[in-house]
């Protein structure tokens, strides 16, 4: 068994988040329930300081403005010189043209351990047409099971072209570098009916990858892996979307690396 | 029985959200729990174009600055270009000049579909004098049994200027239009101990009207009668008021038209 | 018996919060479970205004830009004028320069009742040195029982410095004024593991305060015993961290001076 989890509630990695206004509350939250620390903290004139303090930074365009994303950029560079663990939530690229550029400027000019999203989002990334649905992905963009060789192996061509692990999430998981793919099955369809669990995954993937960081992609997969059995466990008992919500969370704070060995449902590629 | 619930959950609208910062991860929370789906999205570069991928505008200004709110005028003419469902919730109107020349000039250059409020901040924007208390209705401003007869004339004077649904939410809550009006008395006091319940009962307005649109009355006041049972409901097992705002988004990702049916209190004026 | 909740309830102070958008929902939230009313407005246009209307004012430098901290002056500087009860959370202080620096701008310029923070946010505002762990106090900086009687002498120094009731929060809390000191040993190790614990207990300071302001130490004392009470209490029944926070607020909700009295764990130095 590793001790993804373990490592993480000992090591306390404070993670830097420039993240959009709508769930910060809950990234926070999480990362503190799966052992890291939070620190937000968005305005150019600290942004580049404040990463300095941490492990980990992430970057999610949910709210992005023109004020934040020179923070974003500053944040992000500096975060690169010192070897910090570095994860992009691009949420919405395809949405707008705002959020497009954005999320290429970003790859361009920063270096990411991994970046998450949603298949319309991860396509956006790629340069290849997606439709976009919002925030959420498209139903032309959903992996299903059929279309999951033919993901993995985009996925692992985006990986190779930008350094990082590359993680789809949606109905499953694909998290892959250039080699390697995990496909997790964890979760649940009713995760889908609480705002923000990709921008919480993210958050935790950062921490996970912070603590663990000789293997970038077993962490990232194992965020994913321990979110969606958090969401399993929480379905459970919870009496609608809200208290389920909460559940969410509270199972990330009971979380093990018994429990999650115990649950997990992975499989490589 | 009609089927505003059961319409919102098939056509799930997506409904931009140019909010404030202090309620808007519970206004995305519920209009995912009632059948829609968010997306919040404030800059000026991209207001019209996220607009444009959507079937519903909700402009609310709780935490206006100069920066959002001429998105709000951006998203909301194109909205209205589109002929897509566009709601106002002027918060705070009344307390301070920002908002209320804020208010003014969005009622100018926009045709809203609904405006929502208390009752200081409708009168605000009827330009009658209103006594300010903050963000909620002055005891002066409460509707009680007695007055509710003006108000309901006041009202759909108000619809009848603006062309808008006007709905005012207190302890019995009055839709109106120019012609017809529905007096609500579905919640509870202790709904006024959790904030953004009106926020939330804005943005399931419209939810409910954009998935509805050929009766936009009924569809505002059902909303409303929605939210107030939601209320009711939880009130049964929350063990205070923290829990009770989870109860609440719990009960309208639960609600039903048999549900709302059975319990709404509703009384043609 | 003092009666610092019941006034509270009864005289429901106003308080205008330009605080942080990380905890601000949870701000909002206390504030009207512990029987005050929030009002969040933080644009430079309308922030003076917007005090005129409340009893009390809090000041959070967590998410700090240059837009807000001009509001933060034009606020502070009303609200001395007015008389007002107001409190400065400094949020990182010592952990950038711009937040180091803000703080001290906002202390030079503003005259606060009360300044809560960590003992590494204290010692930044008296400008020691403090080391900084990001907006958590840093293990050099805990205070133990061991070295409570050097935190004490310091802080009434930093009091009689300042003007304000000086309260720092840990795992035990130290309240005081030049002459006088409060130590709290309600509370619960399990509260850093939610975010904005401090946050919400500098929100409910200002609104004990503002109801009470014959005694503002006292009534600055008892918020933080109320707070740890509540965090005691919620443990009993509570799942993980998220629902922990929602009990914290619930059990605020329901407190009353009879239960804070029955359960304070104060101690006069």
């Amino acid at each position: 068994m590793n001790s993804i989890i373990t490592n993480t509630r000992e090591k306390e990695p404070l993670v830097h988040c420039i993240t959009n206004y709508v769930t910060v509350n809950d990234c926070a939250n999480i990362l503190l329930a799966c052992g890291g620390s939070p620190i937000m903290a968005d305005d150019a004139a600290e942004a580049a300081q404040i990463t300095e303090l941490c492990a980990a930074l992430v970057i999610n365009i949910g709210t992005l403005n023109s004020r934040t994303v020179e923070s974003m950029l500053r944040a992000g560079k500096r975060a690169n010189e010192l070897g910090h663990t570095v994860v992009l939530d691009p949420v919405g690229a395809g949405a707008s043209e705002l959020r497009t550029e954005t999320a290429k400027r970003l790859i361009d000019e920063i270096r990411f351990d991994v970046i998450r999203g949603n298949m319309s989002e991860i396509k956006t990334i790629a340069g290849l047409s997606a439709s976009s649905n919002g925030v959420d992905a498209s139903a032309a963009d959903a992996v299903n099971e059929s279309g999951i060789d033919g993901a993995v192996s985009f996925i692992k061509k985006l990986s190779a072209q930008t350094g990082a692990v590359i993680a789809v999430t949606g109905a499953a998981d694909i998290i892959a570098d250039s080699e390697r793919a995990y496909i997790i099955r964890n979760g649940s369809p009713k995760m889908s009916k609480v705002t923000g669990t990709g921008c919480m995954l993210s958050a935790v993937m950062a921490a996970f990858v912070a603590a663990n960081p000789r293997d970038k992609l077993t962490a990232a997969a194992y965020a994913a892996a321990a979110m969606g059995l958090a969401g399993e466990r929480a379905e459970v008992y919870s009496r609608g979307t809200a208290s389920y919500r909460v559940g969410i969370i509270d199972e990330i704070s009971n979380m093990t690396d018994e429990i999650l060995e115990e649950g997990i449902k992975l499989e490589k590629r």
